[in-house]
């Protein structure tokens, strides 16, 4: 026998251990991962797959927070997201990313995801950013440089501002694939729900509440 | 600048900043909730969701367990769900309730929930609330009044009996949208497994399988 | 064999069987429950377990609930809550309770809870209650009387007010034995985070923000 | 240089890439496993680690389930059972298994498990297995041989039993290192819950209440 | 009143209680089970389930691990497998299983499963078994024997060969329906990965590496 | 009543408001976070929590990520990470981090991650990233630039390797606070495990193996 037909012989031979693997074209035996097929409509576990045939390797790929969209008043801040709406290759897998970057002067303002820990790493330049925890009442803030890291846990007010002259840029990665974000102006200004509502539930005087409505679309 | 033009030009800048919170019409960009789309059918994590531009919020209200069926034989207890199956809006939420009204010598019979802890809660009445765990072959027992609240822990058999003369009324709460519900006495005596073998798995007498499969509706 | 001592031989010959169920008195084979032992400490996943051998049916039974304390300015409400730290007997079971008692002109502030979704039931009288969504920046508000039920997802800001003449309560469950708490009022005027800086994250009027800091005991 | 000198060359500087996998000889940077140290007591999740340094092959090694206590009346059973509390090596990994050996006319007795899906092989012999549902009210029994797979969903009731004239042996394995066990028998007539308490609960005739607890040791 | 009579009667009034459990024939108020509708296509969480009106029992059994195929070269060994894509049932329930052959020198290869934890069971012969743990950089190895369990965590590579001159055979469970395979040959030499990168990325020899290319099917 | 007087009673009357907030100086209400108390050892779900009073920016705050040790042979790569045994901010959120600088023609050998996913983004320089999926027996290959994403799923092999002239740096997040890391070389060569055992396993030549056993560190 041939060498050449040996290693035939061996390769038809391997075919049932080949089993454990593949159990027909259309059908996979594994979930080495679930591409969101985002027309189907989501499920409380995130989208249905794409069917696998069809995932290719710009799937697991995407190049959105290479830059981001030009700083914008009143907060000077551009912000680009990788969560699975627009980066589909992370459905199911309970990760995304964010990019901010804040002019001088740029905040991004409070907010809080309602489905995931923030995990910010400064690409660029010097940030205030801190949390405010209802456990004793208190606000966690540090100044962060290039390079370093500060985890906001999850539901959790947290905000960050530039220090600096120059932009400054902060990555974030989420600890789910859609973590959900509340901006509190936009859940207080930015939406129908009356001013007086507003004042009653926050206290805050409804001139504040018209005043900022006026900024943030809402109305009534 | 007139001070309305700078307000439509902030409008304008915000509009980048909003891209983080919206994406299109059509695609939602934060999975803040899932109402089940029952029709579509059930995953292991819940139905799929209804689309968000769809969803009001009648959607997240639900009124059947403001009153529930009067109680009936033989165990004078009307009972009323609230589960994902009969309230869409907490799909995958993982949260559900239900309402028993025990007329009085009104018994909840025992039963357990496959897939969920309930938390009970005295609406009015008093009971007697309790639950055989098998860890150390003992059960736990309480008299609850109004306002009291007992846990029933996941999968542990629990009943609840009316100890007064007045209709006593719980509402318990679920961790879970369907926690399922297996009643003791339709486990045994309300399907076709025969009545034999219902003596042999339970030691329960034949007859008195028999007397209680004629009472449940089981055949065999 | 008289009868009795039958029985006795079938009782020692269950003892096998019995192994199952029980290893040692010192070590149990299941955890059908895991009453919090508080002074050991917080695990993120729960309380550790006190010693099975000292649970009694008080560790699954709470009463706090019963009542609440008196209605407060400026919100006029009184609320309970029955979280782990104060109902050890949910530690583990993805559930806990709380109750808010809204005098006629009261309000539940503002708030979300970072890791539970909400579902409330209105023991008495009529409510305005409505959350604050970010996916189509919307509003879902409802009237709800006594017996209704609403669902507030988790993380979702939300608040209750009351529209009748008379007192009205409302039961809320949880999806976690510790919710958390973010009440707005606190987050921002609560603590000691400078006044320019709660103005800079949120465009709030500084002045505004310090009258509201002297109410809700924050400093700088 | 020479080869064995470029080769210490070359492990010198791998190590700063260990530092990636070890952080120092007392803390170790992966939890690949965390063998329970049963004495310290359980938590919701589990028990705390056996430190790693002690840990050794036979953590992860049980030989607890190659043979099995003799059957015993009344069900003519034996049962062996690999759960954290047995097998230390299991905690946290959501996996452990049971054998049970009937006799011929043996039987399993009907029951459920609170926190896990049974996976039922068949290591030996014919016998029948079936589960209650409560979905549709309906029981599903199939005959199972040697070699035949069975899945029994969690907390629903099941039962099986030897239907031939050897001895006939199930291995199962379930989604939880401690996925509990109710029997039923236990839960009705192994306890101190008054007879006429159980009867109520039940329907069951007091009468046979109080001859079963005779048989399963229960009291009152 | 007749006794049939009031049976009927009996069965009439306890038609609200079964509210409880079925609300209508097309609509299932519980999720005992989700069984795999495969050709509708996967999700994060499994696969949609099967109306539940078509389910039967043969839904909940598997036959394929009562034989398997027969060895093969280069390993001699033959694997079944009961996942979610050849086993429906256990969609969705955190269970499966596998059946490994090894003829006399038969070897399951260096493989990890990417998204569970295996319990290895022998049902025959002497097997050695071991896996790597990256904690310690340390090897687990045991000599198995009929009867044995040995528990290999999640995502760490692990291996079993026959130590006997008979078949030896190893019936694993798995904590996912779908725990995945990833054998080291077919990472290494059975893809079009180029023969240089695979060189690259694991510093083995490049002529290594084409030589088992050869051998598993992979090209470049 | 002057303004500051009624500030004061506000401030009183606030105080049953805030019993949901505190409940006792050493006892929190809340689990906003659970900074990790290494010393006391782990738990599946991660490290008890350090006393909530102790906790203080710093802990939220990690600095490791901001520079790398050098770039040492065989791989030119230096590695820095952020899990929870060096960042115990990050324990029990699902979430950390880690970051890998090649300088000209570095390789990240090929490993995994046994319990979590990695998202990684480009800080620096171009470089190819893949990994190697079982379900089709496919490789999914990008080119990488500076401020790219790739996802690599759970448990899937992975690698990177510099394409250009200058260090590429890569920051990774991770689904999980304890991902763990398998490289490949250090499975295969790094330890105990004979090399006849590791070729038997494998199919490697057992001189292969030998030679690399020298190289990273293994015996036998």
């Amino acid at each position: 026998m041939t060498m050449a037909n040996a290693m035939f012989f061996q390769l038809l031979t391997i075919v049932p251990f080949l089993s454990l693997l593949l159990l027909s074209p259309s059908l996979a035996l594994n979930q080495d991962f679930c591409i969101a097929d985002l027309p189907r409509g989501d499920t409380p576990a995130g989208y249905p797959c794409k069917p696998q045939a069809n995932v290719t390797a710009d799937d697991f790929y995407y190049s959105g927070l290479a830059t981001t969209s030009p700083p914008a008043a009143p907060f000077n801040v551009g912000v680009s997201s990788a969560f699975v709406a627009t980066f589909p290759g992370v459905n199911g897998l309970g990760i995304s990313a964010a990019r901010a970057d804040m002019a001088p002067g740029g905040v991004v303002p409070l907010h809080w995801h309602p489905l995931a820990t923030e995990l910010l790493y400064v690409l660029d330049g010097t940030m205030a950013c801190g949390f405010i925890s209802a456990t004793l009442n208190k606000v966690y803030t540090k100044t962060l440089r290039k390079g370093d890291l500060m985890v906001l846990p999850q539901g959790q007010p947290h905000f960050q501002y530039n220090l600096g002259n120059d932009t400054a840029v902060a990555l974030s990665s989420y600890s789910s694939s859609s973590p959900g974000v509340q901006v509190l102006d936009f859940v207080l200004f930015g939406n129908d729900l009356p001013s007086d509502v507003v004042s009653k539930v926050t206290v805050l005087d409804e001139e504040q509440v018209k005043k900022l409505k006026a900024l943030f679309g809402g109305s009534n």
